[in-house]
């Protein structure tokens, strides 16, 4: 049991946070620093890409020690970047602990943007001595941190939620950033989450990795599986409850408040897909194992042709029912039904074989902002939900010509 | 050694052909029948998706048989239609058998166009009648069974090349259709392929297989795979060259005749994917296995990110670098050398680590309607080539609305 609470990265006790305009970026503001006072531990997950930008790489190599925050820039990715991007990286990281006071290791660090441009260090050097003299609690330092993540996002992905455990109110707060590059793996976008939970290392990597598996690796904006990608949690231990283990009262409680946060910024990342009109959710139930849920889910989401046909707002079944025959997955195809959804009604368009239905309905029906897609098969257990948005000439627009 | 011959489907001995207009479709040709004077062998390579339309399952179980020619429908696909699909496609079959005088399993049935609705088998019946009276050799009737295949692909594909093998000559023809849903893994089209040589049908599938593996399987349009798609030879023996065997003189002349025939045809496809403003060669070189190479050119080819630069002119090769890398290969991030090249000239954009480059100079060379990108790895010997065009807004058009 949780609650959605009016907050966001600093919510949870002992975290601050600032943003600021360091100068990569035009105008917008393009750096952040979230940071506690107390001690973390940390759990990640990271892109599966075979090139991983230099922070991503650096931050793997820091895993194991005492966290203090992160340090994150947009407008430049760091990626492909060469031996300059890895020491552009740790030193990052040490500006931060230098002027924090914190020791070595203790600062995640993150960028996005441009792929294959060293980052100019002195405007970073400059971002953060700003970042650290503006360090504060509450909605603005929340605001600063949310929008300086940023690329070609068009809102704020943030979220904080409570839950209480032995007594204590336990916070987790969360920001994220998505737009391009949105697809399963866990790659796809960044995601810092803090919390002031008391958890065991072990049990808050399980947790970690299994509510992305739910969430991040089941979104899909346009099947590119980016370079930097990572989300990362901290936990401070200040809300003094009873340490969190696997058998330990209020995981559970942790669990679902932790899948919560992940899967709200997931589904708010495929919203503001690039130039996405329509959020898409397709649920599968009935395959013969939840790995064949997943194929099938994500398959679809990620089909070109099923997303140019929600854009025109086709009840194109015949494209779903396809891209779940070359997912990779087992089922019986004789055995589908297929039902579109949305706030103008439902209509069945597959039970085995065609159902005849009216154009006019399910265009009505299509033309609604955000559609479900109902799969179910008679294969076994097996279930899956994946998201995703429509193909749209804006998606093409902006991808046409980001870099310029 | 080989050579090109004006020509088509019929141009191999005792092939004849006609197109007509059944009424599937408002006003273009949407049948079209090739028949062989003479009993064949043949070989086939189908879709890999799990739905598979009546005609590809049709097909697959009469493998075995002795043929005589294609009967082939454009504007419906026949797929996702149960049990009166399969036997619509058997009834396709059998009235070319019955009005040919050829015996049961000897017609391969293909068809293309929507999914999900029932043949309108009146039309059908009545385009078959048309089709036998109308069988002729030559210019027109390629002209009409190249032609009356078509979907949305904007030009016919054809080709026809000869080869000598025994002091014989030995004719190849060839028609496909393309356009949406093309993706690797050999789904994604109709090819009907005819030859007139004497082979061993074991050596002509093998060849057939090999040659559908560097050609057809190597192109993305959208990264669909279809339900329908299908490669399929006859060879009637008429040509009277002594018998193509693994180990025979003439294997392979015949070999690298019909692997021209279906590159050739995989390229004309891939320039008139729906809504493509430019075709894309990308070859990779140094890669640690054939294997890997394959993954990395196809991972390029297929990425919306990569498609959507190239619609811009944009000389973004952190995208490429990027799509290499969520390929599913290994290889060595810091040890990629990246060219663009046109008939404008070329441009080294990566050596290791990014080389500085004029924009304008790039922009100059991706304007141009054929881009090749060369990749070198230093990672082994593997080679592979795969072709794509680009993510234009006339993509999302024609599948916004294809089915109305």
């Amino acid at each position: 049991m949780f609650r959605i609470v009016d907050g966001g990265i600093t919510s949870p006790k002992g975290f601050m946070a600032a943003g600021c305009h360091a100068g990569l970026k035009k105008k917008k503001n393009d750096m952040a620093l979230i940071y506690s006072e107390a001690d973390c531990i940390s759990a990640a997950t990271y892109t599966t890409n075979v090139v991983k930008a230099a922070p991503v790489l650096y931050d793997m190599s820091i895993a194991a020690s005492v966290k203090r925050g992160f340090v994150v820039n947009s407008g430049n990715a760091n990626a492909c970047t060469g031996e300059q991007g890895k020491s552009d990286a740790k030193t990052m990281a040490r500006l931060c602990e230098e002027s924090l006071g914190a020791p070595s290791g203790s600062f995640f660090v993150a960028s996005t943007g441009v792929i294959g441009q060293t980052l100019p260090m002195e405007k970073i050097e400059g971002g953060i001595k700003t970042l650290v003299s503006g360090l504060k609690k509450g909605r603005e330092a929340d605001d600063e941190a949310s929008s300086s993540i940023l690329t070609t996002d068009t809102f704020k992905k943030e979220v904080a939620v409570e839950t209480v455990i032995g007594g204590k109110s336990v916070v987790i707060g969360a920001i994220a950033k998505g737009s391009g590059m949105i697809h399963p793996n866990m790659a796809t976008m960044l995601c810092f989450v803090t919390t002031d939970a008391n958890i065991e290392k072990e049990t808050l990597q399980r947790l970690l990795g299994s509510s992305v598996e739910d969430s991040f690796n089941m979104i899909s904006v346009d099947g590119d599986t980016s370079t930097n990608d990572s989300c990362i949690i901290l936990a401070n231990a200040l809300a003094g409850n009873p340490l969190i283990t696997k058998e330990s009262e209020g995981y559970d409680d942790f669990k679902e408040a932790l899948a919560y946060v992940l899967g709200y910024l997931a589904k708010q990342i495929t919203k503001d897909g690039e130039g996405a009109g329509r959020f898409i959710e397709v649920k599968v139930k009935g395959a013969a194992t939840r790995s064949d849920a997943r194929l099938m889910a994500r398959s679809v989401v990620s089909s070109n042709l099923v997303k140019a046909a929600f854009f025109g707002s086709d009840a194109n079944w015949g494209r779903i029912l396809c891209a779940m025959g070359y997912s990779g997955a087992k089922f019986d195809p004789e055995c589908v039904r297929l039902t579109f959804s949305s706030a103008k009604g439902e209509i069945l368009v597959l039970d085995g074989s065609p159902v005849a239905f009216s154009e006019e309905k399910a265009k009505e029906i299509l033309l609604e902002k955000t559609v479900n897609v109902d799969i179910v098969l008679g294969d076994g257990e097996g279930e899956a939900t994946a998201w995703g948005c429509d193909l749209t000439y804006d998606y093409v627009k902006i991808n046409g010509d980001y870099r310029s």
